[in-house]
């Protein structure tokens, strides 16, 4: 059975963000849709063994902030490669805590949408939280990142624990964030030019999108 | 509390389809979304006045038709703007059955999911169906007919039973479809000049989304 219509579907791209006790927390999420309109509700898909689960069940609230087109790839490595356990989410990040306490980004984004979470459908491996808006701002009128550009103009890539993330037959895999090393491509980033074979990087040569060393490539 | 936040979530557009009896019935849908990758299942949120939801229901599969970027609009008309009690939605539609019999379009299309129901989640007015991924093809290589493209290129209209609705305070608004005649733009489709008043357009005059006459304007 062949998957590929799932590649299909439009979506844009997210941070859903929480706070606990003391504690911001946020990961980027491209699965968030508005599910009524009276009373506004939105729900998001959120994979059960993220950090942001654990602090959406606890705190029962969340915001999900709206990236802008021109958001840079490092604010979405911090929030989409990284886990809120060994990373500090938002130290660094210009951010806003709203009614619920649940922060939302400010550099990047176009607007946020706040939220209490009202009800919880358990899908597997993720949850989808059905949640009532509190807040919604519009920041600017930029345009805003959508999935489709995040992968072909961005080259962005998809972490194991998003729903739409499916297993790559290539080789020169990160396995932290699923970026592919392209031999013909190089990398533009690390000035390394087109043509240049996996085995022939420095060691010293880092993933582009999340940072990991040679050693996380299959 | 603003709730313009909403609206700038991204979507796709979509013909959300089944089979109850020997009918066909389908409507358009924004709001899909692939919930886990593994298994592979997706998610659609159907207003409970639809026919569709009580299809849904009934047959416990349901298809995506991906609509295209260059989708006409009588199609989405069609199948937005009208309910499948007054119309036969796939008379004269180009359409295959699935494997679980729900149809999928074929002329307008850039690929399709098929799925089984396994669960549904009360939310109010709508009813989110989660649904095991059977049968998912891509035709072709089209871009996709996103939203926000629907909005602002083919200035299209949301219905009332949408989950992303809101009320409209502008004069000279489709009852049916929500459509706004703006007086300062005219309508191009019937050749009326930028300009005309409502009052001044002929008796003959219909609404260029729905088909809907004078009347049924506010």
């Amino acid at each position: 059975m062949s998957l590929n219509g799932l590649h299909k579907l439009s979506y844009g791209l997210y941070i859903i963000s929480s706070k606990m006790g003391d504690i911001y927390n946020g990961q980027i999420a491209n699965a968030s849709i508005q599910v009524t309109s009276d009373p506004a509700t939105i729900a998001v898909c959120i994979n059960k063994k993220n950090y942001t689960h654990e602090f959406i069940k606890d705190s029962r609230a969340f915001t999900v902030s709206i990236l802008a087109q021109d958001t840079p790839m490092d604010l979405i490595a911090k929030f989409g490669f990284n886990s809120g356990r060994d990373v500090a989410k938002f130290d660094g990040i210009e951010f806003k805590a709203g009614k619920t306490g649940a922060p939302t980004e400010l550099a990047h984004c176009v607007g946020h949408i706040e939220a209490d979470v009202i009800s919880s459908t358990d899908v597997g491996t993720h949850t989808i939280f059905i949640a009532k808006v509190v807040d919604s701002v519009v920041y600017n009128k930029k345009e805003v990142l959508t999935y489709d550009y995040y992968h072909k103009v961005k080259k962005g890539a998809t972490p194991k624990t998003a729903p739409s993330y499916i297993p790559s037959s290539a080789n020169h895999v990160c396995k932290i964030c699923n970026y592919e090393y392209n031999e013909k491509v190089g990398d533009e980033k690390a000035a390394v030019p087109s043509g240049t074979l996996f085995e022939d990087l420095p060691n010293t040569w880092v993933c582009p999108v999340c940072g990991a060393d040679k050693s996380n490539f299959s």
